[in-house]
């Protein structure tokens, strides 16, 4: 690590784009919008891929794949999903370049215009319910569970690296059934998964919800959300799961024939998380010296520095080493030994704290004598001797102790971060003082939504699923069924 | 299976569809080109994927992800290489749609054109030699070794599902290295794990060799090749290994800081393998009944079916099934077990034939007295009767052996329809009668070549690395330093 990081407290946005690139997560393309995934990066969301895609088989679904290509006529078909899309499609006009008469490099070839546009998917429902159609004539076809692991594009323009970019890696599940009960119970049971997924591996406590009219998917009758908070007080929206009730079955014609012969409109979900998560994990977590990553998900989970002088203590310590790094892969823990000679210890220790390495060991030539190591933690920079006997037991439980001390953290600021409001003035004042979640009563409609957000810049980010207390909303008095959260949002 | 599929001997090319579609491996979108890869398809692919990510990264390559998207300008760096793909470019010239002013759904908002149009990736070079200058700075940075997992898209007029599509799945390598022969061995080095793999894995004997200067790739010095013989005696390229020289690190200006403190281009590989290899895989060794599917790629091993007249003896049938089930799983086997109570076992028999599942069990009443079980191989359709005693086992050595005959009866096809041949009359013969790859002497040039291939129909698919006998062009009697490779293609 060549200089240091801004601070979090001088300037958290700052902070963060320096974090994403010095790690060496991701950076900024020469092509507006679109980010480089760095292998570092890469390899967070490889972890996150193959937990989730256990998750969606155990649960029933098979991959697939569809194409990349929508025709601009089936974006249509669906009035409100076009009306959400239509302002961010990437569209594909022609099919072939050719020289440029005058010499400088090649054009866009006007003799190969397409007959009817293409749009870059910036999500499947259209050409996946297409398809469907054809797939889907019995109720023995159902239910039908579908996830797709690809590319999106949603034409944003101001970007910042996972959190919003132009082009984004997600999933993205397809689901067709019988009844709308099985529809409702497959949107939730995703939006379980999520939250397990978030809980588990992102050590990140979120909030399960359903999203007010004016923020649902532009398509779907009810979009379920998990929603995190970051250490900057505001809200990110890390997954949803949406009920879609019948209608792009009606907009595409799917039926299905029932047990009773009758022709029946299917009823579908669809759901879906992004590289946004790694995002979430990046501003959850992490500190000024760098990343903070939970083992789970960390590609080194334990990295081992040699503390020497001369190029023979350097070869002893290294065979001790080579020893434990054999045991510890044997346990399937991700490990690096650096032994890179161009750099000092010290460089070695900020760097790997830059990474948000979980544990690190430092040995030299004392320790070989006292069959002791030096293990540091990145959570907490405690730095405790072991005893080089038991040393994998122990790394492994520390492993585990360090996953759950990340999560209650998290859990601890967001308590400390919810507050509960009745009245406008408080509520402005810790949302533009404090920020985190605020509960308050609000009398369910759009206008008063839209007023709240025009003078707070806060939005709801969820209606909680169960039944709440009755109220008075903060804004206009009206009566209110329950709370609901509001926050500041990425 | 409602039909029977058309016969090899009668129309191998409508076999060949029917057989992708009907087994539920893929089919055609309503995107001009664009296939849908169906689960069963898309799990084989799951499975390749697997395998060669383990490979690469067991050779020290990491995953990236760069974008989709390649500005026009990338393209025109290289100049053999916007040579070879601007005929085939997808062209992103606008961000938005907006409402059709006469209500007809929406259109391309012509204010929204795109400054510099983008090209969405027929290949990843220029995207990512763009990056690697920024991060290739010293011989501490090299080599680089990264991988990429992706979709494509090459505008194709004549598409076939799996064998040439306009978007397809792939992974791309791309390296850098400090020495020219750094960057040879890589291409080489790959080019065996390829060869490998698909020996191992596809059970399919691949001839290695160079390709001519009209075959290669469009930007490389060097285009290594694995080719393939199909049963209709066509050859199939299943995979490339390029060594690049210096083009793209001049075309980008990425240079790099040598030990001895000069500035010196950096040398070059990609290398890639693409969906097309599921293509290869049917056409290597299936047959009229359905797919065969080597027991390393098969998304289903085992298949067990029950035999029963009543509800009871289901019942009875299986108990004891579940707990072969659950054996069989305990050792990683892909097993299923179709108690599907509307359809007859004939029809399920059937059905696992055409999907290629490469080991039937089937189990009734009488078995369960005499301790026995049904198994039919797919690869030779034998029947034989086994103990239930050690069955685990017996197939555990089954799979094993299937997968080696698949992949010696490929050895042996490829054997009986390999010729060598020194007279045009007898080479036009052989490639119009019988196919197969005929090894002949050739001159050299492209002119000849491209003579061959307009008589012929015949091409070069590769030229062999090792040293040949020498001997006389059979097209022009000029001079020959070896034989090279002809055969049709796909």
């Amino acid at each position: 690590m060549a200089k240091k990081l801004t601070k979090q407290s001088d300037n958290y946005s700052k902070w963060y784009n320096e974090l994403v690139v010095t790690a060496g997560l991701a950076e900024n393309s020469a092509v507006r919008g679109s980010m480089v995934i760095k292998p570092y990066g890469f390899s967070i969301w490889e972890s996150m891929k193959t937990e989730l895609d256990y998750q969606f088989k155990l649960t029933g679904h098979e991959n697939a794949y569809f194409p990349l290509f929508i025709p601009k006529s089936f974006l249509s078909r669906e009035a409100s999903h076009v009306e959400g899309f239509a302002k961010e499609c990437a569209v594909v006009t022609h099919y072939r370049l050719k020289n440029d008469p005058n010499g400088k490099g090649v054009i866009v070839d006007e003799n190969a215009k397409l007959e009817e546009e293409l749009i870059v998917r910036p999500t499947s429902e259209t050409i996946i319910w297409s398809t469907f159609k054809n797939w889907i004539q019995s109720y023995r076809d159902l239910p039908l569970l579908i996830n797709q692991w690809a590319n999106v594009v949603r034409w944003e323009m101001r970007t910042r690296l996972f959190l919003r970019t132009s082009e984004f890696l997600w999933q993205e599940g397809h689901t067709a059934h019988e009844t709308q009960k099985e529809a409702i119970d497959e949107a939730e049971l995703m939006l379980n998964v999520y939250k397990n997924f978030a809980k588990d591996f992102l050590a990140i406590p979120v909030y399960t919800g359903i999203k007010s009219e004016s923020e649902k998917f532009a398509g779907a009758d009810v979009t379920y959300c998990i929603e995190a908070l970051m250490q900057d007080g505001k809200a990110l929206q890390a997954g949803t799961s949406h009920y879609l009730g019948q209608n792009f079955a009606k907009a595409f014609d799917v039926k299905y024939q029932t047990k009773a012969g009758k022709q029946e409109y299917v009823w579908a979900t669809s759901w879906g998380v992004s590289t946004r998560l790694i995002g979430a994990l990046i501003m959850a977590h992490s500190d000024d010296k760098g990343l903070v990553l939970p083992p789970k998900l960390a590609p080194i989970q334990v990295v081992i520095i040699p503390i020497y002088r001369k190029k023979e203590q350097l070869e002893e310590v290294s065979e001790k080493v080579n020893n434990i790094v054999k045991q510890l892969q044997a346990k399937g823990i991700r490990v690096k030994f650096d032994k890179n000679d161009n750099q000092k210890p010290g460089w070695k220790f900020a760097e790997y704290e830059l990474k948000g390495v979980p544990i690190r060991l430092a040995i030299g030539p004392r320790d070989l004598k006292n069959n002791t190591i030096e293990l540091a933690r990145r959570d907490t920079f405690e730095k405790t001797t072991y005893s080089q006997d038991n040393l994998v037991e122990e790394i492994e439980k520390l492993l585990e102790e360090i996953q759950q001390n990340i999560y209650n953290k998290a859990v601890k600021f967001r308590e400390d971060n919810t507050h509960t409001v009745d009245d406008f003035a408080e509520f402005k004042n810790i949302i533009e003082t404090k920020g985190g979640f605020v509960f308050a009563h609000w009398d369910g409609t759009a206008e008063t939504e839209d007023k709240i957000k025009t003078e707070t810049k806060a939005t709801i980010r969820f209606i909680p699923m169960e039944d709440g207390e009755i109220g008075k909303c903060i804004y206009t008095g009206n009566p209110s069924t329950k709370r609901v959260c509001f926050a500041k949002a990425y």
